[in-house]
């Protein structure tokens, strides 16, 4: 087995602390029962070597051996490709861990991150609050029926979605028992509580050092 | 081989025609070589069974035989799982188009379609245009350097890139001649070009029975 990295910066501010998306990969390593370990970028002044490597200067990025990948997305799809506990292999369950793992992605967290985004840096009006609710609403409709999203078992889109969804900011808009219900489901499981204090005593390490 | 089907709507308004995401999924079928078929669910009155099967009531829906995906990107990884000519099989060039794909969906549309939507819905000002000019001008910067967004060829990854990137809006928003040129470039493939004449006909014929 190749050695797996995973990226992330050397420290952040308080308030993204268990929110950086390195927690997406530890997550998923965990799930796997795969060994990896955590390096580090620099958080002030993004240097051009972190640019090269990511052209956006954001984390993480996943080292797999000689392969490299940033966007956690990606970096999910990949580690699915390795293990079965994130992803089933046969062809359906596959497609609807993919088309579910896209959902999060580019149909969700699409409109969640920029209406988030309005919202803390202080738009006042949020032009993207009728759609939020409206994308907020299906996914509430979906959980109302199912257990899992794909394949009625834990996939990395249950992981992703959950990550999505778990925003604070999110669970406070509206009264959504079946998607605060999956949520708190979801992050229950011993994999994630592990990935999150991994995140959380990895940046508190970071302000040891710095005072 | 199973037959493929792209699902689109019966019909649209004449401003998005041409860029209703079964775009995509024809030109990476055209670009394949695979034959395709185009079925189609209404645009107007979503029905409860268009919403069982895409939650968001949103097209394109793949078929694929038994397999059934929404979600465009998802779509496309399907299709480039089937061939090659849609992402290579070496495991770094693999990477690079997942990476890239998602950087497309998760990077720049995530900021680019909430932008554009808070334009064309009147927004007085829009919170999200210092963030979008940061994502462009970084893609400008990637692109200066590449003719291809990964592994020295065409994949999916161009093809969605491309696709995000040509949206008029996004092009009068600065001036940044290495996007434009690539956008140019991408898009005067002949298989662009005939999944394009495809919707625009498409859409056309529906005219046709309405009036």
């Amino acid at each position: 087995m190749s050695e797996l990295i995973v990226w992330t910066y050397d420290w952040v501010p308080e308030g993204p602390r268990g929110f950086v998306r390195d927690i997406r990969l530890r997550w998923a390593c965990e799930e796997a029962g795969s060994a990896y370990s955590v390096r580090t970028v620099p958080f002030e002044g993004r240097k051009a070597d972190h640019l090269a490597r990511q052209p956006f200067g954001q984390v993480p990025i996943l080292s797999d051996g000689d392969l490299e990948l940033f966007e956690s997305g990606a970096g999910l799809l990949h580690l699915a490709r390795k293990s079965e506990k994130l992803m089933p292999r046969d062809p359906v369950g596959e497609a609807q861990t993919l088309q579910w793992t896209i959902a999060a992605l580019n149909s969700i967290e699409m409109v969640s991150v920029p209406w988030w985004f309005l919202e803390v840096t202080g738009a006042k009006e949020n032009g993207l609050t009728g759609w939020l609710e409206s994308r907020l609403d299906h996914m509430e409709r979906v959980l109302k029926e199912r257990e899992w999203l794909a394949a009625d078992r834990f996939t990395i889109a249950d992981l992703l979605m959950a990550d999505v969804l778990r925003v604070e900011k999110l669970r406070a808009f509206g009264d959504r028992p079946a998607t605060e219900s999956y949520v708190a489901r979801i992050t229950a499981r011993p994999s994630f509580k592990k990935a999150h204090a991994g995140q959380m005593a990895h940046f508190a390490a970071a302000d040891a050092v710095r005072s």
